[in-house]
């Protein structure tokens, strides 16, 4: 149905500028917006498309306000209102209770009344499913592990047994939490595997995309801490610890034993070694391996340029020379000198 | 059982010489080929073991045929005829079109007559199978998601609700189509979710790897296009657009809002940063990292050169300190025109 | 309950020293050990935290004996004697043979009455399980698949049809064993399938990593030898073969048809070209590419380094440049024999 500009506002702050009785069903870039849709500007150098928007409403700042004539609301994060707007009118399905009966609820797991678990979903032993969280079909949840109020897995999500994730958890389908660090012992040139006794242990607010691996710790947890956010395909070792609301983008791998700080953006892809430390407030571009520990905030990049071909083989053809050439010019300032 | 030439000929063109009688059961490589199989010869530079195969008959174009005595069809693009000569002796498994009594497809979902649905698979309200499909055991297909004819979901699939795949699809294993893109607005040092209300749309002919994930878009969708193929453990971001017969090799990522055009070729390991168009016809090599769009054909590398360790660091170290090396130089420069 | 020291030592070997009937329950770092707990001492560098911990005992080398007063087991290799005594700890789950109600067992599949098949698993007509072996929830083995004795699949693994795996493996969760090669013949700007009609061939004692990936042979196998330990999302091509006791950390890729030695240990995120042979005992570190064929044993490199934003800016810029700087220097070099 949708909510007019005056009941958004009402729900969630800002002011409204012009008609507040404009209705809003969805939300939409300022390019493809059309009538009936609300959009935002957050950088004022989009102010070619939000003069030329067909959407019936946008979410400005102060400052851009009057850029245009269209009905707004006025406030003070624009991006993060249309986040909000868009989680109004795109709530989470809505699911009815139950344990289904093709899923599989050991005696001994506790699953709390208003939460669903789904067909072939597996619940074992002393596992605990908190309110009104949804168990996806075929998720595992292991012996003794415990999934906080409010989350939702989404299908084929594993927990390995006894780790622990806290309120308002996303895991996206295909995550698996707490299998085995990598850990063995070397001995007369075979490897004798180390027990992973450890658990994994997330905070609340966290949302671990689809595929990525989570480990347990090899003695002690690996820990993610309240809101954190860490898309695809990222892996993350035994024994690390993400801070509290860092983002890790797709791809990224971090190595057993590294700490990395709260608020930190780690780009897509970036690799961060083992045992290292990571400052707060850092940021890790795209494609960047981090192999010494980080102690100030700041961003940091390590991208090897490409290009066509041709001139990436005329150029790299130095790399291999640089100590060579950097000999060379010392030898022609010594000469100089004479 | 198995083929005379005749036959493969009758059936895929190109013309017999030797004896068209021989019987063949499989193919094989030019070094391992025994009695009864056939080979291929695509490049002249492998004629040496062209002279040495056991095969009972190859494949060849008319410019080698004079290489070899043996039975042979020739045609223009030998590694084509070969794929489908091993096409027609290995057909895709056969099955029993049927629901399984231990899959779970809802009554409001359409799963065409001819279609298979294994045990544990999911087939969520509103969702459609297409003729000739086979939802493999755990698969998980989403709420108003539609497979188009001929698909094969392997084992633990899962498509998202609302995603649509074309005809003749494959995806692998763990493969998961339509988890929501990473969006987030930065809001007070935490990260505000941006509902993701794209969906993927999949053209015709799209083969995707084994735990590889594409994500849906965050408002529009994320398109890929006919004849794509993805390697596993590929990551596409949302709202990307894959142009129609390009290959990605394994473990290469896209982030967000890329476009790649048609007949690109990725490879292993490759990265793309996000908001980046690539026009058609682009071979980016392994390993690199696309930093910036490219507009032209061609084929764009960013390989960096690895070493036996200590040489290794002997270069690297002088990578750091590339823009001195260059001041010493120009230095040079300017007192020798003194 | 726990062990005495004198009870560890006669399983494993090693000497006692001090009170041999300490009791242990637990294995822990130096670091954080409490009482009731062993430690181990491996490098004389932690002798600080060996004189700190509160570790009812460590195990020693002779060499670092004197270190310490406490009780202590004193062995030639203390940090594999540590692993074998957490596996003496921290035995493996027990489990009662059973094929679940909800387990899927072809009637043409032969299960070891001493197995157990979980809920939702699949073993498809032909295929084998070991005695002893443990397949988890929603695994799928595929038809005429054999998984050795003493098998440990954790849930959702997949076993594409005919793989073959040995004894004592453990696969854990989102593994993907016998995907389909990433093979296409180009014609005509379109992709042929080339079926891919290998196996997947895994020996004994192998330990399979989350969400790793093993693609099953062109029309040969890919065969991964005994002792082989692969981390979480590593990517295997068809057609490789990965030598005895070799390691391979998470994030690594191996692209097609590439042979990699005995003994060998591959880095994190490191990325191995296709068609390569790399000898046996060669250490490729993390984030390292291999694009030629390793012949002698040793440590290979190839990381790029990373630097605050703008270092790397600065430095980075002249990297495109490095054949014209190059030639600068040239020309002064030759300037300079006038």
């Amino acid at each position: 149905m949708g909510l007019t500009l005056a009941e958004i506002a009402s729900r969630l702050g800002g002011r409204v500028a012009g008609d507040p009785q404009v209705l809003i069903r969805q939300v939409a870039a300022l390019a493809q917006a059309r009538e009936g849709e609300i959009s935002f500007l957050a950088n004022p150098r989009y102010r070619t498309q939000l003069a030329r928007t067909r959407a019936s409403a946008v979410i400005v700042a102060a400052e851009s306000e009057a850029l245009t004539a269209k009905p707004r609301i006025v406030c003070e994060n624009p991006y993060a209102y249309f986040a909000r707007v868009s989680q109004l009118l795109n709530p989470a399905t809505r699911f009815v209770p139950a344990i289904d009966s093709a899923a599989h609820v050991s005696p001994g797991a506790r699953v709390s009344p208003s939460a669903r678990i789904e067909p072939g979903a597996v619940v074992e032993e002393g596992a605990e499913i908190g309110e009104r969280s949804w168990v996806g079909a075929g998720c595992h949840v292991g012996a003794g592990a415990a999934i906080g109020p409010d989350c939702r897995l989404y299908p084929s999500v594993v927990v390995y047994a006894r780790c622990r994730i806290g309120a308002r958890a996303i895991l996206h389908s295909g995550a698996v939490v707490g299998a085995d660090g990598f850990g063995f012992a070397p001995e007369g040139g075979q490897w004798v595997k180390i027990p992973q006794i450890g658990r994994v242990v997330i905070g609340d607010d966290v949302e671990i995309g689809a595929n990525t691996t989570i480990d347990r710790g090899t003695m002690d947890d690996t820990v993610i801490e309240d809101g954190v956010k860490i898309d695809n395909q990222v892996q993350v070792g035994h024994n690390c610890r993400i801070g509290a609301h860092t983002a890790m983008a797709g791809c990224t791998g971090v190595a057993g034993s590294t700490r990395i700080g709260r608020h930190c953006a780690i780009g897509a892809a970036a690799q961060i070694l083992g045992h290292l430390e990571i400052a707060d407030h850092v940021q890790i571009s795209s494609c960047t391996t981090i192999s010494h520990s980080i102690r100030k905030p700041g961003t940091y990049t390590g991208l090897y340029p490409s290009s066509d071909n041709a001139s990436w083989a005329r150029y790299t053809a130095w790399v291999r020379h640089l100590d060579s050439l950097a000999d060379r010019v010392r030898t022609l300032e010594k000469e100089r000198k004479k």
